[in-house]
């Protein structure tokens, strides 16, 4: 997929290929570490296509047991589905290394706290199970996905404090929210019109969870307006998020919503990389004007990585090409994968 | 379970049998319609239990088939597990008969196509299954809930316009919001401090979902505060509802909000019956201050019928005794259950 000057070529998608504009030598060593980033994980996943077995799919825990990814059942009484009355959290392995698995568990067990759910599993259960999961499907790259539900309602009762929580795991190779060929050339979003992010005073985003309404009717919207991305505001002038956190960059000031949002482990990772490039940081209100005058945006999700948007409403942000900034992130986001401080390798066996 | 003067006997419950306060004839006509409606259907009840078969707990439809209850399973990767990108509608059966069964299935039809949903099976083919699950069960008395799904998203794909519907349903033996011998005495509720209504702009509560964070919040704050259920408010100073429509009532003044909420059949139900009555019915914003001063509060909800609220953070509402206008509507409204025009006998063979 990756060939010559292109970071992905664009076959197969609709973009016809773009003259590449290669300006200073800065440039031309962000592009040659993207495309080597990139060669190197299309390998990985042509090597793994060709492998078989029942979990080369995917593979998932559910009920207590390992089983292939497509088997994986939720009873429907479970009120995970019966009131979306659960939280989630998703890691993902890159290159066989689990990326910041320890930052995502605590989460997941401040997530439980905030919920008063107490998990079936331990924490370090947990991770025995995530990384389990992984060793049996192979998978170099992978996007994981660890629920814990409320459980069963006892029978004929209505009352959450009587049922037993149950947990869910699945691995499969990574989804990327963003494609990836998209990343070059960044992608298109809008500020929803139609829909406002759902306020912290009625389910807190700091609690990730499932009760997608809010960016369902989003990406909807987005679609409707010829765009990929939803981006939602506050109802208050701000933006918030969409399944991702938000950053802007108007000269060498990146800021982030501080408030109404996921406490992202990517964007927490944007900002210790922005930091240490010098740039400052600002965790405050972003008034959704802003976003229009800004010289980059991008996007920040385990899913999805660093997702530079390039269009706006249909309009080009800054340039309308992918900025230094944003390009610099992404490139240190991946690179930084393979740090042992932030990473560890699964044993496959 | 019934006994005496008493609607229900408090046996087997935390509070004590008190004296029946019987002023008027008038309300000794309510206890005595109250009192036989509740016999019949505890004799019904009682009549259940001695059922046997693999449905006599309850039954469901899943995967396209019939199964016991506890059996019925939903896919891990159902977007309507996984983003709770759902709607779902609760008819119920009393009596051997549907209530209002095409009004429920006209709501799930409107929510689903406000979600862009298209389920796989049509109204007509819904309704012939929810009648059948009635049938395997054999019960009198039955709390009924259909969902629609967005179904599976396609293999590593997130958009949500290529997946496929999925429904499913369950028929299980009435579960009330409100045990039925506090309808007797009247249950205890509170304002949430802590948690407001999701809004509107976030996510449309006319489409019935099952986004329930905010409402799971509130009971959460409710049994914290001594109390049985929650009643949000919408951040603007109005009341909105809980997992139940909201009515005050002031002298012969009936007022329920007009947005922010489910369009609830019992809520219909309630409001045509307070017209025939005489009664003004004013359907707008619903001040929370409004609520302090009420002679009467009542709940409305198929899964609970009419429920007196009687105690307001902690504070009796009006003179703490379920009100006559509750009571009138509370009858009236169990009374139509049998009544052609809004009901029909399942044919149980």
């Amino acid at each position: 997929m990756i060939a010559g000057n292109y970071w992905f070529s664009a076959e197969g998608h609709a973009a016809p290929p773009r003259p590449r504009r290669i300006q200073t030598v800065q440039e031309q060593e962000a592009v040659s570490v993207f495309s080597s980033l990139l060669d190197a994980y299309e390998a990985r996943c042509v090597l793994h296509v060709s492998q078989v077995g029942p979990y080369a799919e995917g593979a998932a825990f559910a009920g207590g047991q390992y089983m292939p990814a497509d088997q994986a059942m939720v009873p429907l009484f479970d009120l995970g589905f019966l009131r979306s009355d659960l939280t989630y959290d998703v890691p993902a392995v890159w290159d066989g290394r689990f990326f910041r698995l320890d930052d995502h568990l605590a989460r997941l067990e401040r997530s439980c706290a905030k919920l008063r759910l107490k998990p079936p599993m331990s924490t370090p259960q947990i991770r025995e199970m995530l990384i389990e999961l992984v060793r049996r499907t192979g998978l170099r790259d992978a996007y994981v996905d660890v629920i814990v539900t409320r459980g069963r309602a006892a029978k004929g009762q209505r009352d959450a404090r009587l049922a037993e929580s149950a947990i869910y795991a699945f691995v499969v190779p990574y989804i990327w929210i963003l494609p990836l060929e998209v990343h070059e050339v960044g992608g298109s979003a809008v500020v929803t019109r139609d829909v406002r992010r759902t306020p912290p005073g009625a389910m807190d985003p700091t609690i990730k969870n499932l009760q997608w309404g809010d960016l369902t009717r989003g990406f909807f919207e987005a679609f409707d307006r010829n765009a990929s991305l939803p981006l939602l505001p506050d109802g208050d002038g701000n933006i918030t998020e969409g399944c991702y956190n938000i950053f802007t960059v108007h000269g060498g000031v990146l800021r982030t919503p501080a408030r109404g949002v996921l406490e992202g482990v990517t964007r927490l990772t944007a900002m210790e990389i922005a930091r240490a490039e010098g740039w400052e940081v600002r965790m405050e209100d972003v008034p959704v004007g802003s976003l229009y005058d800004a010289d980059e945006i991008f996007l920040s999700s385990t899913a999805g990585g660093i997702m530079p948007i390039t269009t706006l409403d249909g309009e080009p942000v800054g340039g309308g090409q992918v900025g230094p900034v944003t390009r610099r992130i992404w490139e240190r986001y991946w690179t930084l994968h393979t740090d042992p401080r932030l990473s560890f390798a699964v044993d496959y066996d």
